[in-house]
């Protein structure tokens, strides 16, 4: 079985796509410096812990492997944290990237997959987020995002790098069979922060603003479903692999949900309802993120299945019963 | 006299501006490696020897000068060689200026000048590029440039960092009085290569493309004579000084000279024709960048006097009858 390179295998996304490689026939190859990751969550495959910067790492465990492709998930990915530590944003995300792809062209793969996100395109209010919409980000997590795909399409230039990009908006949701589901530690997703509430393993949950302007006043996302944003990633390779070359691809449904009516869907799926408090905005967000693009499903014919917000709150629920990850 | 600390102060643009920092009352502090700077040129101030990527040795010099403000223009700057190798472009530019821009906040320095590019814009056909033009660098000289442009955003939110950040349109000239001069090795720029030709100290300038949709075929660029520009980062270190709080300026007269009309004003200036070859298009060059901004002129009071193409050939030959540097 052909093997490929997850960065960030031990994350939330990383592991979910490390399932479906597995799924797909692929022998998904974990290298993750478990900082936010979790050892436990490495299920489907062999684990080489490392750090993306690590280059002596990686130049070991590509020789060893010999992937056909890197799906590139590992990143630091707080907002809040990105405002108030930029340095370790551009010092990861980007000086670790770099350090990645210059590894996976020295070692001859040439096929990159990579995560980035529609906080590159930062406040656009009333336009339809597609892939040609300016990319303006507004903190340092999407400028950091931005700048590895200027370097991804840098290195194809130069040396021949294939890549697809997705632009993801808002992920939820968890594997259906709850061998893998969303940890993080700190916890800044909306999702595992109302089940966490709802649990009572959290006092409440914070909505952070309700001025912006928005039929209820709470910032408006677009969610998909995890198992749904890493079939696209399976899609993503094969058609590097079929010669299609790089492309940029949104990941959303094009349905946005307020934070107000999260909670709503949340109430009732769980029958509880979530306790929550109001606080001030929180710098770096922005009013609205939905994809206004039709590009993956019309090019790489992706077709998300379970993302409604029902089938996301109750998958990621049922994850949560489970128990979580341990250090 | 308060030191301001120069990066690349050994380099073209940077010795330039370390005579007209001396001339103002300060007290340059040239910081470079010497890999592109040359050591001749440092003749205004103090030189400490250094890499961007040494934090270390930042944090000596910034202990022992104490400098009220950095002028920034250390960097790689040859687009044909970010082609083909982006991931130098990348570590240096980008990782470089991080490591500096951390060591400065660290140091308590927070009044930062920073040499951008209108290569940050890219191709934009029959637009006026001003300083609100969407940047969509086209290599990765451009897209290095602009990252750290982010970098600095990113560090005022968090850190407080104020930057004046100047794109610069073609530099070009030198010091009337041809104390310090333009000279890079390769070289790569019009001015000092139309000139070594005419010399004889090379055998023909070539001129990439003349099927650009110009008048006549050939690129058309914005010069400024590099005396100009520095007084612009004097200007903007004032600015700075005097709290006006972070602001990019376009530098560029606002008049475009085509390839063939800078040849035709160096004939004339010389009295000897260029010799010169048409070549192919080079990779990664735009047909048209001018600079339709005048906000340099009416925020900071910068007034170009020196920048007619007969006076930047003019004083450009002056310098060059007066032997190079050597390494």
């Amino acid at each position: 079985m052909a093997n490929v390179l997850v960065t960030g295998g031990a994350g939330y996304i990383g592991s979910h796509a490390c399932k479906a490689l597995k799924q797909a026939g692929y022998t998904p190859v974990t290298y993750d410096n478990l900082v936010t990751g979790w050892q436990d969550a490495v299920k489907f495959g062999p684990f080489e812990q490392g750090d993306l910067t690590d280059r002596g790492r990686l130049d070991e465990v590509f020789a060893q492997y010999k992937p056909v492709a890197v799906m590139h998930f590992a990143a630091l990915s707080q907002v809040g944290e990105a405002m108030s530590e930029p340095g370790r944003y551009w010092a990861n995300n980007v000086g670790g990237s770099l350090c990645l792809i210059e590894a996976a062209v020295a070692a001859g793969c040439l096929d990159f997959v990579f995560s980035s996100t529609c906080a590159t395109y930062g406040e656009h209010d009333n336009v339809v987020l597609d892939e040609n919409t300016p990319q303006q980000p507004l903190n340092a997590y999407g400028a950091s995002k931005r700048a590895v795909e200027d370097i991804l399409k840098d290195f194809e230039a130069a040396h021949g790098l294939r890549s697809v990009i997705f632009r993801y908006f808002n992920v939820a949701g968890a594997d259906p069979e709850a061998e893998v589901g969303e940890f993080h530690q700190p916890e800044t997703h909306l999702v595992p922060l109302m089940i966490q509430a709802i649990k009572g393993e959290r006092a409440a949950l914070t909505v952070f603003g309700t001025d912006y302007d928005t039929p209820d006043g709470t910032c408006i996302r677009d969610y998909v479903h995890v198992c749904d944003l890493v079939d696209a990633h399976i899609l993503g390779l094969k058609w590097l692999e079929d010669g299609k070359g790089s492309r940029v691809f949104n990941l959303g449904t094009g349905t946005g949900f307020s934070v107000k009516e999260v909670l709503s869907h949340s109430h009732a799926v769980t029958n509880t309802e979530v306790p929550h408090v109001i606080g001030p905005r929180r710098a770096g967000d922005c009013t609205k993120l939905v994809s206004g693009s039709v590009r993956a499903g019309e090019e790489l014919g992706w077709e998300p299945k379970r993302s409604t917000m029902d089938q996301m709150i109750s998958d990621a629920w049922r994850w949560h019963q489970s128990g979580y990850y341990e250090r």
